[in-house]
């Protein structure tokens, strides 16, 4: 998984709407005023005890269910498997994943789910050799590459292997070194202002707020000429100017190494070699010199007190003061005195990967199914990232199969997925996507991901609007385990006082959150497992996890002792989650009804289009036969909503079932008439017309009219808001035929 | 000299214009529309090259003058000055301050002064025996309360005798160990509603941003039942988290120390024995246990290297972000287990201090005289601090006295003073102008203070509105050094900087401070020897430096390396002090009329008044007779413009001179009206109806009202606001018998 911070790791892949607010975003409010929103607010109503989608009778036999659910969900399993997850280092490819996978499976089969398989794929996935960085002047020291064992934590003295990056190039190189803050594009600009090049330098930069992610830097390095590039963690953004430090505190010690992959997979996900197409057996590959998401640059990932004496033996210019960080000296850029010799050899290897998969097949449309995924790989023990996740589904698979084994099966079938080699390249799910594309596109209803569970107590949830509802009316339904009252209630809380910390503290805008259907996020980017099922097929997801302060992502420290010490002791968390995560599933695979809402999705679209106007067309991009298409699409919403009440109330027939049959299959394909065929511009795998990731993995919205805007490419922008446009009419019309498909 | 931090050190004493408005202080522009301004617009400019107060003929001859003054004065005369002055350390009280006392004497009378003599006071001025702070738990250590010796700079190598603070209570006392940020009432607030008590405890306190005054910190340690109070230097405020520390940069290193005094100077300033008299031999002194002044509290100063192992040894809570420094771990509050001894022994004693005073008798006014005083007496070798000033000053008598020995004599007379132990508590300027306070009413045209004058190149001033004009005038024809161009250019631009860092950059806001009459500050508060002249005497004041990054403030670092290496190198700002300083010194000493421009002071006291309704009065303070006052007030200056024109255009008689000089003397009385006879509530020391510091030496408006608003004791502040508007229309009365006396 791919993180922006510890505390706001949500907004890297869904921003809540109070956030965009606060980031001078339009966001439609709820009572759905923006540019013609017909229906009135009352159907955004999520009071009450409702279930969306559910006639009355239905609704009852669903509650029921999920109070079972609820009942059976079990702190102890679910402890229990995250002990066997998190036991050994289990990247991808290893022995011991394989060894996992086969025990997920078997855990799957226990459960009573069928078809249980393991999908092995073959994939570019290099090891290394050797990886050192030394420096050699002005005084000589040899980074230890190595995180301290810490005697309260017996795991720490497993040897984790050697510390490198995910696709960094090989090579032997010395140079001068060169501060540059974030590595990001106006960094460098930055030095270049104040007469540092670093042309044929080692860059040194920092994990950072803002964000960026890695493999941006890894990028905007290449294209400014260096010669590796260094990446540490400052103690000022997740280490000891936070807060407390593990085994004290979620906090990074000194030593610990953020791990990861460079990979440009905001290009293309999944194996470089299969860019569109799944790695199995007999696939064509493509030379990894023409891989267009493998980086050309070193890189290796070193701890504050690997970089501090680097960073200390800099002269040259004193760093701005928003680059200085929490080491205890002034940072300077340098180039130089500091001299580094960075060797890195990596074995250029395809291994094998393995996805699980098992389902619970449904009573009455077992071809349909709700998709339920997590990567089990990880960069070490993989605490948090994944194994919270992994045990949380492992307890869902164990009380869902354990009830459709007594019958109580699912309407429609749920899919299990334990992705691999997701902290590649989101791999596993984009071969598995990739490879099964025609059956999900014809009979997938939703994706479900959780990456790491649960890091803390605060919900975070992104998701297509279209869930908004349904993801509100679940946590309206689980129980808080800290105060035992509803999730949704104290969700409202950790994100009032979220934006509290981000405004500054004071009561007065924390109203801006104050509707419960502005809870989850809507600014989708990527960073996990979701991306396949988004942008290149088509489904609606959902993204979730308990989150908090969390220093030691991708360290050796993610590990059991941390999670039952700090994260989540007594496995509280991680537990709820199988009962958010599972009664998700239950609902979309038991509705009478889909409950998508399309006036609540075409609403936020508005917006998206209203900042989009005011931020970056700047009046050079016709928007008429977007905003025509965005209030078809509004209106058609609208219509939905008075249709589903109505069908909902129709008394049971034979008439009825098939018309409900008709609408229902019209509204799974709304999300996939946004896809364009052919991609948006020179990124033809991401197809989603409304979201793609940025090259910093945040979330961009309008992606081709947006870049084309960005570059001042207007013919292109215009082209591509003609594109757009159509592909709202498209979603419009669809929902249009859900209408009139309804039972009356 | 007290100081708030490094870089904007000026907004102690005196709030640029600018920066009201970003307070939200209502900042009437000089364009002069806030609440019926009479006379136009033009009557502020400062273009072109007139000399406010001279006819064309006299403006003439001072330009003349002032050309042989700049021509003069002399960067190496004023560099071995220096040298001299910084080669010993020389607090208040020892042997080698007394030796500089008679130096400087001698200074005087060579460059030809007249009446030059030593003033002795003796005065309350405890010395230590002994100073120590020991962690005795849950590890041994003892504090160093030494600074390293710097190889680079041989004065490094002196004994600076015993690290303390002054005024600080005797005792031996040991207590668990509480960090409490800033020291401010709200961080023992923030404290006890986490649990942690101060009683009976030592606490930890950081010299911080925002600023309060040590000694206002000792009053709420003791308020707050603390046993002892230590204060360290935070690398995050003035060490290596701003930029390179000494001897490679302007910053203090870790081992420095910031000493200081504790005293409660801000209820009465001077000799605690002689509150409100001259500590003259002979005078009656009251015992120290009843002098309002003096603090009850043991209070010592250390390093940030001795504060951090006491630090880091604390548990408790972790401190909230913004209580976070540089130093390299988590702060947490304790109390504990950290447990620290104190021992502090002071002698108690009363020693000798000596004021030295000399005069360039007036050729035509002799008895009336403008005052410029600098002190002496420094923490340790004070560099900056103040013998930058000393020398600024003695640099100024050469070339002054100099002139007058060739019979280029000013028509006023001008008195120099070179106080002592300033350092404690304002102690020599005070005693002299209780002294000396009849005479100084009776004949005092106005106070200018440089303290230190000299720690960059950003020229800092803060007078009373009334002088801004000459400020103003006078920087426009002073050449700044690095630039080559006009002083006033440079300090636009440096106020613009300043501002841009101070609102996060942007230039959007930048032409706030597009006024030159803007530039100069008015919020007054204290810290520095005008306050006698100003809140007990009623004379304008001026108060200048060129400030600069400086981190060592007070340390053993403040010295001749620093300010050849870092602060100034080439004594150009040192120098160009003595031309500035010089020049307003001989306007008011040779205007036709006094420059005085009571419409621009009516008018920011108008500004003062709409905050206070703004801010605190919320309607409970009736404020009509004081608008009322100030309306007339303001409109009598905008006839005052008038009438000085029509003066200075007069033909020479008899009847003119003696009509100029009825004016000039209702002129120079006006200042005084603003005086209460028994000072502000609670504080009779302190008359100055419209200034007086804070406890935290911040500057304070209307301070009669304000405090008693703050206090919500509305009978007093609708009392004081009568009073207030009493002294209003004594200024007023007193402006327009100065116009009726003008000659036409």
């Amino acid at each position: 998984m791919i993180r922006a911070t510890a505390v706001r790791r949500a907004a890297l892949f869904a921003v809540p709407a109070a956030a965009l607010v606060m980031l001078g975003v339009a966001v439609p409010t709820v009572s759905g005023t923006t540019r013609g929103v017909v229906g009135s607010s009352a159907s955004y109503q999520t009071a009450g005890d409702s279930l969306r989608g559910f006639s009355t009778a239905s609704a009852d036999r669903e509650r029921a269910l999920e109070a079972l659910l609820a009942q059976r969900v079990n702190r102890d399993s679910t402890g229990a498997a995250f002990r066997v997850l998190t036991a050994e280092p289990h990247p991808a490819g290893s022995a011991r994943n394989k060894v996992l996978a086969d025990w997920v499976a078997e855990k799957y089969r226990a459960a009573g789910l069928e078809d249980v398989k393991l999908h092995r794929y073959d994939v570019y996935l290099p090891w290394p050799r050797e990886v050192s960085v030394t420096m050699t002047a002005p005084t000589r020291y040899v980074a230890t590459m190595k995180e301290d064992v810490v005697a309260a934590d017996p795991d720490t003295k497993q040897d984790p292997g050697i510390t490198y990056l995910g696709m960094t190039a090989s090579g032997d190189v010395t140079g001068e070194l060169v501060y540059a803050s974030s590595g990001n594009p106006g960094d460098y600009d930055w030095l270049e202002a104040h007469g540092v090049s670093v042309k044929d330098k080692i860059v040194l930069v920092r994990y950072s707020v803002p964000y960026s992610y890695r493999g941006y830097k890894a990028l905007v390095a290449q294209q400014r000429g260096a010669k590796a590039l260094l990446i540490y963690s400052d103690p000022q953004e997740d280490g000891y100017r936070k807060g407390l430090t593990f085994p004290d505190g979620p906090y990074g010690p000194l030593s610990h190494i953020q791990r990861g992959s460079i990979t440009y997979d905001f290009i293309v996900p999944g194996d470089p070699l299969t860019p569109g197409w799944a790695s199995v057996d007999g696939a064509k590959r493509i030379p990894i010199a023409e891989a267009r998401s493998a980086p050309t640059i070193m890189m290796a990932p070193i701890s504050a007190r690997d970089a501090a004496p680097l960073l200390e033996a800099l002269t040259g210019p004193v760093a701005p003061a928003s680059w200085q960080g929490a080491l205890p000296f002034t940072y300077r850029v340098g180039a130089g005195p500091a001299t580094v010799h960075v060797k890195i050899d990596m074995d250029g290897a395809t291994r094998p990967i393995w996805v699980v998969e098992g389902r619970i097949k449904g009573s009455e449309e077992p071809d349909k199914y709700v998709v339920l995924g997590n990567h089990r790989d990880a960069w070490v023990f993989g605490g948090v990232d994944p194994s919270s996740g992994s045990a949380t589904q492992l307890e869902m698979a164990r009380v869902l199969g354990g009830l459709a084994k007594e019958g109580r099966r699912p309407r429609r079938s749920i899919v299990f997925a334990s992705w691999d080699a997701e902290e590649w390249h989101l791999t596993g799910s984009t071969e598995w996507g990739e490879q099964f594309a025609d059956d999900l596109r014809k009979n997938g209803i939703a994706y479900i991901n959780v990456d790491g569970s649960t890091s803390g107590s605060n919900l975070q949830v992104g998701t297509v609007a279209s869930l908004n509802h349904l993801v509100v009316e679940t946590a309206r339904d689980v129980t808080d385990p800290a105060s035992g009252g509803s999730l949704l209630a104290a969700w409202g809380k950790s994100l009032a006082g979220e934006q509290a910390a981000t405004i500054g503290g004071g009561a007065s805008r924390t109203n801006a959150v104050r509707n419960t259907l502005d809870y989850p996020g809507n600014a989708l980017g990527s960073g996990s497992d979701y991306t396949v099922f988004l942008n290149f097929l088509g489904l609606p997801v959902i993204e979730m996890s308990f989150g908090g302060p969390y220093g030691v992502y991708h360290s050796i420290y993610d590990d059991y002792y941390w999670m039952t010490h700090v994260g989540d002791p007594g496995f509280r968390y991680m537990a709820t989650m199988a009962d958010v995560w599972g009664r998700m599933a239950l609902r979309l695979a038991n509705a009478d009804v889909y409950p998508f809402d399309f006036q609540l999705y075409a609403s936020r679209v508005g917006g998206f289009i209203d900042a989009f106007a005011r931020q970056t067309s700047n009046g050079r991009v016709a928007l008429t036969a977007v905003r025509a298409a965005q209030r078809r699409w509004l209106t058609a919403g609208a219509r939905l909503e008075a249709a589903q009440h109505a069908a909902l109330a129709a008394s049971p027939s034979a008439a009825r079932t098939a018309a409900l049959a008709a609408m229902n299959e019209a509204l799974r394909q709304v999300e996939q008439q946004l896809l364009f065929v052919d991609g948006i511009p020179g990124r033809p795998w991401f197809k989603h017309a409304l979201y793609a990731p940025k090259s910093t993995y945040a979330a961009m919205t309008l992606p081709g009219m947006r870049e084309a805007a960005d570059d001042k490419h207007w013919p292109l922008a215009n082209a591509q808001a003609l594109a757009l446009a159509g592909r709202l009419d498209a979603a419009a019309a669809m929902v249009e035929r859900a209408v009139a498909a309804a039972p009356r």
